[in-house]
């Protein structure tokens, strides 16, 4: 437990210090994301920089992201969090920053005794009046 | 993994049908939810009957739900599943169904020998091009 919980907190760091391998690293080399923006999702090459660097590229500087509610489930070699994150971030051609909250599940699979995330499920509700707009402003 | 597969399809079967009591068996008396619907999410009452017969009560017959690309990773007691679900509805007052996909995360936990859910984390992404309209109309 402690061991996942370090992994989830130590990704975060890496983000923020904008250090691409070292964030990946945490990753397995296949891995099922479902991601705040578009496509559904599905496998995707977890050791691919490319997408992640191009994330990173769109804003001032690298997102500060915190972790709340962490609830973990292990046994054997399988485990999964939950919590509620916030992102902080600055948009390039933005002076100001934004903070979003959204709800995390990692899926995480122990291979060699090392722990990896297999799986990422970052999402935001969306309000049902009609409106169909994604709820970028709820607070835990 | 077999009897996992079984509980995922059986809670749909359970829901078409209507069946309240037989859809929340599969569910532990914990559950940390995360909805498609607002508030962000966590721990719910995983056998309060309320939430699930007042969502069923807004369509004019029970949705029926899909499970593709189902991927589980198990080991000892604990579980995690993930998948591109459809669900077809026809809401109350309209005469014409609608079908959305969105992606699901199921976290079980095996208790007593029976595995049950724990967590889940059903999302559509949204459009990050400044609208922030919610994905509703992505298929796999």
């Amino acid at each position: 437990m402690e061991e996942i919980r370090e992994i989830i907190e130590a990704r975060y760091d890496r983000l923020a210090a904008g250090d691409v391998p070292g964030m990946l690293a945490f990753y397995a080399p296949k891995v099922v994301q479902f991601n705040l923006a578009p496509p559904l999702g599905g496998w995707t090459d977890g050791h691919d920089p490319a997408p992640l660097a191009g994330w990173l590229a769109t804003f001032a500087a690298p997102p500060r992201r915190t972790v709340t509610q962490l609830e973990i489930t292990a046994s054997g070699d399988a485990a999964f969090a939950t919590s509620l994150d916030s992102m902080t971030a600055i948009p390039k051609g933005s002076d100001s920053p934004f903070t979003m909250w959204h709800r995390m599940t990692l899926g995480l699979s122990r291979d060699d005794g090392r722990w990896l995330i297999v799986h990422e499920h970052a999402s935001v509700p969306f309000y049902m009046d009609g409106s169909f707009r994604a709820a970028v402003d709820l607070k835990p």
